[in-house]
This record gives C-alpha cells, sequence and structure tokens, in this order.
C-alpha cells in the first residue's frame, strides 16, 4: 500500500488530523457534497447496523416497539414548551416551500421528535390501560452545525434512536430512566469497550425540556469527554404542553410521565477514537462487521492453499463468525495486511505453503500486532478466544487510562490547575447555572455528570453545599 | 368489543372506507398532525422490518452493502439530469432557512438520492476494480402529495430502500435489474402473498431519468392496480451528469452504468387491501410480527388453565414462533377474540377448563374462521402446519383474482369497455407517449407492465407494430 493509503499522521502527535484520516481512509465515512453533512459509507453504517442490532435486541425484550413518525414538524409545536424551543429552534432547518408553492406554515425539519409524537400520544391515550407506553424510533435528526465539522461527532445530520416512554407516576418513569441509563452502559462497555462514567446531569447541562437528564460519559485519548447516551425524565412538562392525560384507576384524570432518551452515531466516533492508533482503525470484535480476514499466501502450491484458505473461511462462517477472504491476485500479501489493518478487522488469519505443511496457520490479532501459530484443527476455538481477549484487552486499557485520567480538585485553584492538562477532574459543585458559567468562562470545562451515589462536599465557587461531580473539556 | 371498535362498513359495500377503518382500527397507522403524512405505529412498523429483514438478507447475500447518506440535497443537483429534475422537483419540500438565518443555496428534502449519492460516487469510483458498487440503503424520502392523502399508498413521506448500484457494462447493470425485480417478486409472492405481473414499463410510465424502468404490479381487490416495486437501468444518464467514469481494464476511461430500485412501505398497503375482511387486518404469517395468540378462558380452574397457556406459549417460542398471552382479566374472551381479529393475528388458540380435561386447546384460523381442536402434544406441529396453510391459501385466493380480473381486448372499443369493470386489460401497445396518453385521457387506465415474454400484436390505438401489454386504472 501507498503511504497516500495508510495515516500519514500519529496519534500522539496530531489527535485530530489522525481521527480525520482514520475516518476517511479506514472508509467508514466521507464528507458530503453540502458542509456540515457526512457519507455513511459501508463499513460505519455496518458498524452503526451492529449497535442497532444489540440496543433493539436489548429494548424489545422489556416491551418497547418501534414505531415511525413524520421528519417534519409544524414550527408551532416547538413553542408549546419553552424551555425545549429555545434549546432546538436555533439550529433547526426550516422548510418553506414545496415544489414553487410557500408552505402555509412552516415546517421543521425534526431535531428531536418529542413535540410530534406526543401530539400522537395525547390522541392515544385515555386510561391506566393504556400505559406504559414505550415507543422507539430509529431514524436521523438534523440541527444545522455553526461549529467546524467532526465526522460523526459533530454533523448538521446524523442517525440515532429516539425513546419514548410514557408513564402513570414519577416513580415509574424514574425507574425507566435509570433501567435505560444501564442498557446504554452495557452497549458502550460491553460491545464499544469504552468505560464510562454515569450520572445526572446540571441545570446547565440538561436537555431542554427535561425534568432531570442522566448520561454516560466517556474519556477520548486527547482528554476530552464525550457525552455518549442520555435518558431523561421529562417530568409532567410536555404531558402539560401537549395535555397527555389519562384517566387513573382512582377515577382521577392525570397528566401523565414521561421520559426520552437516545444514543446516536456518535459512538462511532467515540470507538473509533478510542481504540484505532497509528495503523488504523480498531474495532472491538463484538462489534465488527468482519471478525476475521483470511490471506493465502500464494507463492507456490497456489491451489492447495486457495482450498484450505476457502475452508477455513467456511468453518469459522459455521461458527457464526463473518470471515472475509482476500484471494484479489491484482495486490500483493503485504498490501492487504496494510489494508486490513486500516479497516480494523479483528484477527488475519495468514495461510502459505510452509503453514499448510505444518497443518497450521498463523494468527495475527490487529490490536497488539502478536502473532501466533495454530493448529488448523483448533483454528475455531482460538479465533474465538482471541476474539475475546482482544474485547477484554481493549476495554481494560481504556479503563485505566480514565483512571490515570480521572483527577481530584479540592479547590478552585487547583481546579484551573488540574483541568489543564485534560481528563476528568472531579470537584465540589452546588449544580447552579451561576457557579457553572464562570466554571466554563474561566476554563472551557462543564459538569458532565453528579454520580448517582451522591458525595457531600462544598462547591468549589460558591463554597455552599454541593456534591462531587465529575467536570472535562468536552466534545 | 363494542361497534365502534370494529370495523363498521365492509369492504364489498365501502372499499374506500373499509380500507381507512381497517387501517386505524387495527393500529396500523394514524393521521400525523400535518396534512398528508403518516404515523407508522408499532403494529404497521413491525411488518416493515419482517419486510426490511427478508429483503435485507436477500440482498447482501448477493454482496450489497448499506449505507447512508444525506437526506438534504443541494437543489442544483436535481437539475443535473434534466428528465430527473422535471419529475421530483414540483413535488420536492425546500429547506430555504437554518434558525432564523437564510442559507446560501436552497436544499431540497430527499424525493429519492440518486443525485445525492452519484455525487460521491464520481469521487469514490476510479478503476474497474471498484465496480460493481452494490450500495442501499433504508430511509425515509418526501414527496409532497397533492391529491388527497391514502394511508401507507400516498402520503407525502414514506420509508422505503433504494439500490444504487454502478458497473461496467450495460450487460451487467441489465442483470442487476432482473435479478433485483426478482427478489421483490418473491418478497411480494412468498411473504406478502401478493401476487404480481412483471415487466417493463412504457416511456410514459418510466422512472425520470432511466434508460427503461421494470415493475412489479399487483392487483387490489378494487380492481385497481398497485405498483409494487420498481427496478431501472439508468443506462449512462446518471454516470454523464455527474461525470462517474472508470478504467478500464483495456486502459480506456469509460462512463459506468448504472441501476437505482425501491420498494416501499406502500407493500404494507397492497397487503391490507389485498388480504383483509370485514372483520380487520389479516397478516400473512410469513410477516405477521405475532404469529398466534393464546387466549386462556378463565371460567373456572383459573390457575391450571393459565398455567397451561404459559407453557403452551413457551413451547410455541421454542419453535421460533411469535405468540402472544392475553390474560388480562379486564376483558372478555369474546372481546378478546375480536381485538385479535382486527389485529390480524393468523392463528388464535383457545384454552378452557373443558379442553383442558381432553388435553386438547381450539385452533382458529383467522382467514377462513375455521376451528379445529388438535392435542396440546402435537400443537407445535399443528401450529406450524396451519401457518403454512393460512400463507399458501391467501396467495392462492388472490393468484384466482387476479387472472379471472385479467382480460384481453382485441380492439379499442372492446378496451374501452372491458376496462370499466376494472382489473388488468391486455391489449396491443406500440409504446409510444402519443397513444398512451390518448388511453389515459379516453378512460384514465394506463399501461402496466409490457411483459418480459414479448408477444408481438398490433397497437390498438395507432395500428402500428407493438406488443401486447397490460393496462389498468392504477393508485
Amino acid at each position: 500500500m501507498s503511504e497516500q493509503l495508510g495515516i500519514t499522521v500519529k496519534k500522539s502527535e496530531n489527535f485530530s488530523e489522525w481521527y480525520n484520516q482514520v475516518v476517511l481512509k479506514s472508509e467508514l465515512a466521507d464528507y458530503a457534497a453540502i458542509k456540515g453533512f457526512m457519507v455513511i459509507r459501508p463499513l460505519g453504517y455496518a458498524v452503526w447496523e451492529n449497535i442497532m442490532k444489540a440496543f433493539d435486541g436489548m429494548i424489545k425484550k422489556l416491551g418497547h416497539k418501534n414505531t415511525y413518525f413524520p421528519s417534519l414538524i409544524p414550527e408551532k409545536f416547538l413553542h408549546k414548551e419553552a424551555e425545549h424551543f429555545k434549546g432546538f429552534v436555533p439550529e433547526a432547518f426550516i422548510v418553506t416551500h414545496s415544489g414553487n408553492n410557500k408552505l402555509e406554515e412552516r415546517l421543521v425539519v425534526r431535531p428531536t421528535s418529542e413535540t410530534i409524537m406526543y401530539d400522537s400520544y395525547a390522541r392515544w391515550i385515555r386510561s391506566w390501560r393504556d400505559l406504559p407506553l414505550l415507543l422507539n424510533q430509529w431514524n436521523n435528526v438534523l440541527r444545522a452545525e455553526i461549529k467546524a465539522t467532526k465526522l460523526f461527532l459533530r454533523t448538521s445530520e446524523f442517525l440515532w434512536q429516539e425513546g419514548h416512554t410514557v408513564h402513570a407516576t414519577k416513580e415509574e418513569a424514574d425507574k425507566e430512566v435509570i433501567t435505560i441509563l444501564e442498557l446504554y452502559k452495557k452497549i458502550a462497555e460491553e460491545y464499544l469497550a469504552i468505560p464510562v462514567i454515569a450520572g445526572r446531569k446540571s441545570e446547565m447541562e440538561k436537555f431542554a425540556g427535561a425534568l432531570y437528564t442522566t448520561a454516560i460519559e466517556a474519556l477520548m485519548p486527547d482528554g476530552r469527554a464525550l457525552q455518549a447516551g442520555t435518558s431523561h425524565n421529562l417530568g409532567q412538562n410536555f404531558a402539560k404542553a401537549f395535555d397527555i392525560k389519562f384517566l387513573d384507576k382512582d377515577g382521577q384524570n392525570k397528566y401523565a410521565w414521561q421520559t426520552s432518551w437516545g444514543i446516536s452515531t456518535r459512538l462511532i466516533g467515540g470507538m473509533i477514537m478510542t481504540h484505532s492508533d497509528d495503523k488504523g482503525l480498531v474495532l472491538p470484535p463484538k462489534i465488527a462487521p468482519t471478525h476475521a480476514v483470511v490471506i493465502p499466501i500464494k507463492f507456490n502450491e497456489e491451489e492447495k492453499v486457495l482450498k484450505e484458505a476457502m475452508s477455513i473461511k467456511t468453518k469459522l462462517e459455521d461458527a457464526n463468525l463473518n470471515v472475509e477472504l482476500d484471494d484479489r491476485n491484482e495486490y500483493t500479501p503485504g498490501w492487504k495486511f496494510n489494508e486490513w489493518e486500516l479497516k480494523g478487522v479483528p484477527v488475519r488469519i495468514e495461510i502459505g505453503p510452509k503453514d499448510l505443511k505444518k497443518k497450521e496457520v498463523v494468527l495475527v490479532r490487529r490490536d497488539t500486532s502478536q502473532k501466533t501459530s495454530v493448529k488448523i484443527s483448533k483454528l475455531v476455538k482460538e479465533v474465538e478466544s482471541l476474539l475475546n481477549d482482544i474485547q477484554k484487552n481493549l476495554y481494560k486499557k481504556v479503563k485505566k487510562f480514565l483512571e490515570d485520567e480521572t483527577r481530584i480538585a479540592k479547590n478552585y485553584q487547583e481546579f484551573k490547575e488540574v483541568i489543564v492538562a485534560g481528563g476528568f477532574v472531579k470537584a465540589g459543585f452546588c449544580g447552579s447555572r451561576q457557579c457553572e458559567e464562570k466554571i466554563k468562562n474561566d476554563t472551557t470545562a462543564t459538569s458532565r455528570v453528579i454520580p448517582f451515589k451522591k458525595e457531600p462536599v462544598k462547591c468549589i465557587i460558591c463554597n455552599k453545599d454541593g456534591e462531587m461531580t465529575y467536570f472535562a473539556k468536552a466534545y
């Protein structure tokens, strides 16, 4: 592979440029014709399909069902909940015409679907028998980005799921919020191998229109935090704005309690940053579209080697692994090694005439580049155990990084000193908008989460009662 | 169940109103806040998920990969291919602002993605090594409908898949077009139990910008045809407009050949019309989200009955069937029977104390209402065979209808007489825009397909050489 095809900058030297090169050159995604938009290419989309499959299965098991609401929302709907409106209208794309006809009312391309969904919910929900209503949709959302585009992390359109549930009581809504946040943690940690911290958001950082927001936050290798999933208790704010009432068992008409929650293709950006290296993409096996690539080394005995390579592919596929056989004649084995490393396939299987004689193949793991020879008779088990080991190893490495890069600041002076280094800084915080704005103005850092397990401590700004809170500079 | 919840008009008496009631009351879909838009409710979306799963598996097996392109397209892109522009701009939703800022250029909410995709294709494709490029996406598209909305069949937004492939030669593109059309036929006939006719579209009916279009067409019970899937050979029209060239093996730079193809949520509308009856929805088992519902009759021995009902559910689920157990206390068995019939579940399993004594249950099939008692020990096999039988029976009935309602017209006088009755009318047709426009103006019927197996015959309008062609009034 020529230099141009490979990554030409080091992760440690120019993180931002390295990231763009990994995304573009591994063909996960590409820039689109319109500024701020991206194309998700087959490799990136296949990763998203694996995330969708995992999470969709989890929520369906809990009784959630998928649905599809219109992508255009009357602008007036967004006005119904004042906070929500302030949060979303400035970045909304507005449809004013169909063909050459001016529309009667301005429509917003959905930045999120609370308002359009709850307009229907108000008609559907009549009694306690209709609750809980547990709906989800997988769709695109659009929010005009004025800052520079960052592929997967900050684009004017992205893909996500948005869950929107309705409950009879606050307690049930509270429970739903946490149940979902735990699933998000599972997706991040067990599938994407990204350790996260979980907790509640501050007033300043919560979702526009929510009673409270919970979130999982990851730490990227450049020391910046990445919000990786949010789960909101909307309280009765939207129920009151959209008149979602139900006749309860006690004969009373009551406003319902609601939650909404989402994860998006942003997770893919976090995964790329977290695990990839100077050779390119590194994919956690549980989310990798291709688990292993078989590369025949065909110097001689070409037919025999190819036959064994095909048989290996079949054996692995019978064990439910996704395997590619790269038997292209127009490229050398070395070129292929580089290309599949760039594309992040967890395990490479090399087979040549010498290996064949010993009834062996060479396994090369993508995360450590370690090579081992294994008997073909034991291949399936060896590959399975290698994939497990890679998954664990990726997680462990980043978990250590997250712990190492989490510091405590006892006062604001210390805070300002340690926040410069990046990473999470734990500090006392009263939760107020005023104190958080001061911190943000001084340092650009914001609160990320207040852990569920409360640790009472004075606020480093106002010295009033507060809780230990994670801060970081964030994406 | 009260009269209001059930269907209050007969399919044979007021087809259009009957259809709306089936869709709304079975909770497949609902009208949305904006005129012309619909909400796909969980039952409707689950049917779509089953269609997606079936077709996605088929095309992936053939090497197609999924992708995601932006939903906003610069309006100027649509101008690049003149026919395409004329076809789509009049019904396009136009984005002019983000928040309060006027955009530099007008953006179109995608009515179809040829132009935005091919802009990228032109950058990605360099050599014969990059071909064939076989991409697909599952997404929403928007086309402003000026006619009255028909749920699933005619709405300003719908869900679909759009495949967009690039090939080195016309022959390869021809082959792709037919391969996909055959898969569409399979989805329609084997999954949705809708028999279709397949063939080529006339000049007037082909896709805006295509070299030629192929399609499958179904016949609805009211005698109108429904276009159920289209597969286009785009020739080099878009390749020339977007400059998609490749260096061929012979060292020459050549314009590529392209295809595009799509099926949409419209298929669900066709399925509803075709099979449903005066009791509500009838779902073909292969596409039904729930295969069977177990209804315990709990007059006495409540605990025993419920225990057996649960055991039956588990047994059927172990055989990979999706089963609901309706053990709600607040409704009577009779109410439940009606509700599950309305929702189209193929098999109902009734179990009461009497059945339990005989170690039997009662099976009721949704399509014919036929009841049979079967031994619990043989239940799984019986349910499986019943589901197969329902699937076949639905198809067979409609197949006969399609054949009965296909007539031949030897001349234009005969054509005008038989077209009034509805159904397909086969007649000689030269393929010209002029002759088709006369037929359309006189009768409102249009050509549906020209079968692949050509049958030379004179045109009923101009008497020039033509081919036997299917005509119908169409949705």
